[in-house]
């Protein structure tokens, strides 16, 4: 039973992905993704308490992915892991195709919702904490000079989320892989020691 | 009558632009804008010849602010007039509050409709392009290391979108002024000789 009911959850996670993207999140009704799930609302309310709900959801299992990636990559030293970090994104931009009406969504719901927004927010402040202590780290074995490493992080997470939207927007308009490690490359010329 | 027409179109996308952050392009109508704009069908059919054409003159209105932005702060050499970038910042934070959800919209919209898509990644096409010339007359000069020019226009360009998302989605959760000026300082130490 346990384990339908988690293939119940993760079809309706997958339907909503589709709607969402298809339709936009105002647009698309709990009963488009029921129909697109194939499953009935009571199965749905089961799992979720409203559309904002399932939204929330989806914010949630795209960032632990993310936080899963960024564990698995820790090298020996920071500069080290800085660069591993580029490797990731080739795969992030090949399954992100389907997904950016999503990304797109929660940064424009959340322009309009405060719970939405306060969810939004949150990994941003999660990925600056990441990288700030990051930096904070290379201090400290002496491969980063001394910068501060908040604003430092800042730089990290805004570079990234421009490359990623450009990439995912225009996949075929440069070689995005090759962007990110020059872009790396850059910014370890200017902060490795 | 020219004059009048003028403002009539000037109302025409004030309106469109609140109309779209309240109710999303998909389901504000022509009819919203003109009845938010005080003017009638006729005239908005005199303006704009659908809904695509005024979205698409939203974009073109705000990338011809950008060009004028760029323009005016040219300075002596390459690396004065990247950091002097820095500074017009703060004034398209200030304007981008109600905008952030038109231009979330302009990218929404082009990840479903092909017209959109093109208009919408033409302007990216054209800063690569101004950047990368930048940074060829900063090697030509001598102020700015030996680089592949378009990769690192693609690294500003990221990095000024990463920022901007980021400023307008959160504009209380850091300094962005100072993250900006940071950001060009990391980049300067990454590329200036």
């Amino acid at each position: 039973m346990q384990q339908r009911s988690e293939e119940t959850r993760a079809r309706i996670l997958d339907a909503a992905v589709r709607q969402f993207a298809i339709a936009g999140y105002n647009a698309a009704s709990v009963d488009d993704v029921c129909s697109e799930a194939g499953v009935s609302k009571g199965a749905f309310y089961h799992h979720f308490a409203t559309k904002q709900s399932l939204f929330l959801a989806l914010l949630e299992g795209w960032l632990k992915t993310v936080d899963l990636g960024l564990e698995s990559i820790r090298q020996a030293t920071v500069p080290q892991t800085l660069n591993q970090m580029t490797d990731l994104l080739p795969a992030i931009f090949a399954t992100a195709d389907e997904r950016l009406p999503m990304f797109l969504e929660f940064w424009l719901q959340a322009s309009r919702d405060e719970t939405i927004w306060q969810a939004t927010i949150a990994p941003y402040q999660h990925y600056q904490e990441y990288f700030a202590k990051l930096i904070e780290d290379g201090m400290a074995e002496g491969s980063i000079k001394i910068v501060d490493p908040h604003i430092t992080a800042r730089v990290i997470v805004s570079l990234a989320v421009g490359l990623f939207l450009q990439g995912v927007l225009d996949p075929k308009g440069a070689d995005w892989d090759k962007v990110a490690k020059e872009s790396m490359h850059i910014l370890m010329n200017g902060l490795a020691k």
